[in-house]
């Protein structure tokens, strides 16, 4: 349920309204909007009396949300939430493109991918530390020293980062050394983990699950808002599917399906979502071009000498020449480039 | 096995080849390219010395094609394949936009659409007369009359009109009013329908099955090549996977993967692709950043009174407008609208 | 819509109902059952008024059918459907063995594995002779020649005998030399050749399509039906998957799924369902588990020479192995070796 | 890497071995068979050198294994593995049924559940206390209370019991109030648990992942076993495809699969498997006759009144007959009910 307050409504009704909310043993969620604040009721088993808020002073309405989630959903909140990730801004117009290699491997190596994606027109770079691995005898990545790399190179060439965590040991290292948390496919339905991301106070990159729908993605970052973490940005990277031809199928109908059920912004990893180099730059344009609000695309140096998922990483110059052609894109999607970085650069 | 010619071989020296090939009991496909002929050979069960050709005169070299498909392959055929439907070039650049009403209902109905795909800029009318419906009690199409309907407009507008068969008999009716045969996903694997195309003087559109590989699209086509018609275009229009945010999962990479593989073009069905009109014109903005060399849209002038697909059929003011955002699109892949059309009308 | 008579109505006020659903330009189905007889309505484009035939003599109530399938729903026909193929029954407690090669290679060939599967307890010997080939330069089967020797094997050994149509042509072959005609996945939705199968006077077996819902499949069995054949037997043979352990994924809940929604009998095919030797007989004692009304398999005396499909085929004396099992199995689930045809010959 | 010890070697010369693997940073991984001791080698980033080993006293031969997994691979241990769940044997012959409540939701309902299922002949007492809900406003299940109560139950009915875990907090509570741990298919990937699971001294239940190959179910079991837990209980429990007519499609291929290429134990849940009551006993039919070790099944007395997943729960009088079922079933697989604890009840 959403209880949506007038224009005029005063702070104090505002409160008086999450204490009534919270005087019944539930939790509220106040979320202010460009034209007035809505709070959602979570915590509720069935069905609430609208009558219990709706004669409070300043609630313009109350509304039962009909989807399963309810705080990433765009009937609670219409306008496109702004997701700040260090000075970049994610989402509402702003295209992020989120650079770096697959795992931070020595602080040469970082730096030098560091530098160059950021030459190219990256605005926040990536690198894996702590590394979900098939197997346990392949490089598990470099765990608190990698974090600890990327934090340094982050800072030296002037870039936000993001690092995936993998349990509460490693968010808790994550949260103290980057600017954003990633989490995983492999970990969309470890719902313990989003609830530890929704106490932390960093924004939460959430990757679409291998066999997830739509719906249960939104649900997962449900867990991440219902702590009380707003800050998250989805993004797909690709399903499981017959086709042998990529890694795995980039479904990118599915930008189109959370814009319009959800006012989180999302972005596209086409990197995992082909798993070969010679597919993420055409991907990528199409992931811009259908409305995409970002892409996470992996870059390496010597992608022969990677030592994790070099068949997928670009070439810097790759990303610099995919970068160029976003002007000419991002426009008929109402979106453009995040200039403010590169012009204090 | 694939025999390439030298530049400057004689059209003797081609026939002579072919005589040999055709000697041993085999079949020789002669495959004109921009700077040399090859001739490809089929009908061998196992391998073929290559002794056997490489010392006649004009002969370059002998090369084993290594794909399971061999007319298709671009190991065969480097340069793109450029298919004409009616007046209209469709690939090797040239990005094709077909429009139209799913089913052709009556001759009103038909012309309105086609005046106003014409208008909004489309170079090719689509319109199903033979409908593979899925419930034998559904509108299966007014057949015979459909086509003709569709034949009368077309030339009253000046486009080109594609239609689908459904068998030998549709087939020849679609080849007597049509100037290009539509093949179904559903009858992709339809290997007899296939050789019926492969004797018919029309163009194909082939459209890829709903588990279809890419390596099976690319031997359907095949099958078609190997009877000696070489005009086939390819359409990707969405996989069956357990997403059920949309009607199919449009694989855009899929168009990556038949570009390397394959010298035909192959254009996208956002319509049937997604099912629902919101993602229609994201999907095809996508779909033309991602290298297609065309579209083919459902469009109807009064979706809701469709006698099918409704759901997904554009308003013509909803295809004008992305036609219009085609020439931001197209030049990053190196394509451009088929002007010639538009200038003539 | 179906119209039930009661179990005291005459010839004549069937008839009489049929002339008045005829005279509305629709088409009757009378279905005769244990009890009563029932008439399905098709070819109706809007609802009917049940009033046109509730108060016509003998009606016992007007039901309007929910499934967009009528003929073959258990709604229609709540008792099993039995098939019979040549002196064959299949279905109604009858579990069928079918098995043979995959391709009719020569007259030796296949009576040395009809006399096998014979002695090994099979009811129905198999054989193709035209072959749906991923490629065209695959072997394509021996055509009207494989359905010769099919035929003279078949009644030499005291075997029905089953065999693929791809086409019009070759479905009047298949006809004309055998009691029963297959339709493999591929074709399940060729909806022109399952109407020239709803024409035949032979028993269809139908495969689902790789791709297919359990709707689909029941909506082209429907095809057949409403031509007026209603000896159809569905086959599961295994969907399109991610898994990769298997050439398809046998999904055996499909044939509890059919039981519930319709009357008509549903065998397994782990031969095709899995694709490899050693799965063969554990799925099709599972399918057998399961309840399904039939095997079919493929046997190669000499798997390693076969000309296709080699690698599933399973020898003789494992397919005899596997019908030992079966007598211990087949009571769970209300279901019995056909014997009649074993103890005559 | 694996060293193969001789039938006589004494356990100086194995620990010799592991000595040497030792001092060469190596982890060793000694695994009595029932002829003789064979020592995995992990740890290795690269090829190893088979002479550093087979020269040394009691060593029969070094051998390279071919898998990216290898402590649970049969080339490593060619004999099934035994996992002994509190007095309760599986695999190695011995079919488990584990059944009980989706949720332990009262002690009432536990104990009513745990009688019924035990007087039916299930051997151990399955109840969700920490549950994994697709929703975060959805029942969570009772935490530690439920372990408790599940505990106690177990305890007076005299049933070993097992229960979900979903991160390292609720893993400690599972371990001190559990026979066996239970890992959910959201969290087959979930590599960070896993390894606490490979450090737990209790036995393990491994869900296949819903879009899991059997590659990396095999590798997510290999990081349990590699931080040297052997007792692992693989689950398969349905795959996510296009098909509707079930909630997951049960792979059941995969039990064969995994038999050959693994020593541990597979079971089958029919229950989320199919997500239909009507057709869990089928499928639970077909996975005993697949070859399954066992079956795990949600049970509820009053399935309409249950907090989660009522729709899939068996009654206890359907699980009996089921039961009663399957002793005409398992010794065509080589396998038979769990008699002892029964005997002593």
């Amino acid at each position: 349920m959403l209880v949506v307050m007038t224009a005029a409504a005063t702070k104090e009704e505002v409160a008086a309204v999450t204490e009534r909310i919270e005087s019944l043993g539930l939790k509220a969620h106040p979320i202010p909007g460009a034209q007035r604040v809505a709070i959602g009721i979570t915590g509720n088993t069935g069905a609430l009396n609208p009558a219990l808020f709706e004669n409070l002073p300043g609630v313009l309405e109350v509304i039962p949300v009909s989807h399963p989630y309810k705080l990433v959903s765009r009937e609670t909140k219409p306008e496109d939430t702004l997701v700040r990730v260090g000075g970049v801004p994610i989402g509402a117009g702003h295209f992020v493109v989120i650079a770096g290699p697959c795992s931070v491997e020595t602080h040469e190596q970082t730096a030098a991918i560091a530098q160059a994606v950021r030459a190219a027109g990256a605005n926040v770079l990536r690198g894996g530390a702590f590394k979900p691995r098939t197997s346990p005898y392949a490089f598990q990545g470099l765990g608190k020293r990698g974090l600890e790399i990327l934090q340094e190179v982050g800072r030296h060439v002037g870039m936000p980062v993001v690092s995936e965590a993998l349990d509460e040991a490693s968010l808790e290292l994550v949260v103290e050394h980057c600017d954003m948390i990633q989490i995983g496919a492999r970990n969309m339905q470890n719902y313990s983990l989003l609830k530890y991301c929704g106490r932390a106070n960093k924004p939460v990159l959430l990757k679409r699950g291998m066999a997830a729908t739509i719906e249960e993605l939104l649900m997962a970052a449900e867990y991440i808002l219902s702590e009380g973490n707003y800050q998250v940005v989805l993004c797909e990277r690709g399903i499981r599917t017959f086709a042998d031809h990529t890694r795995n199928t980039l479904d990118l109908a599915a930008v189109v399906a959370v814009q319009r059920l959800s006012h989180l912004p999302i972005i596209v990893d086409p990197s995992h979502g082909t798993g070969k180099r010679h597919k993420v730059v055409p991907m990528a344009r199409a992931a811009a071009a259908v409305g995409a609000d970002g892409l996470m695309i992996e870059v390496h140096h010597e992608p022969s000498r990677a030592l994790s998922d070099g068949l997928q990483a670009l070439l810097p110059q790759e990303l610099a020449q995919l970068i160029q052609q976003l002007p000419a894109l991002l426009p008929l999607t109402g979106r453009h480039l995040i200039r403010e970085l590169s012009a204090t650069a």
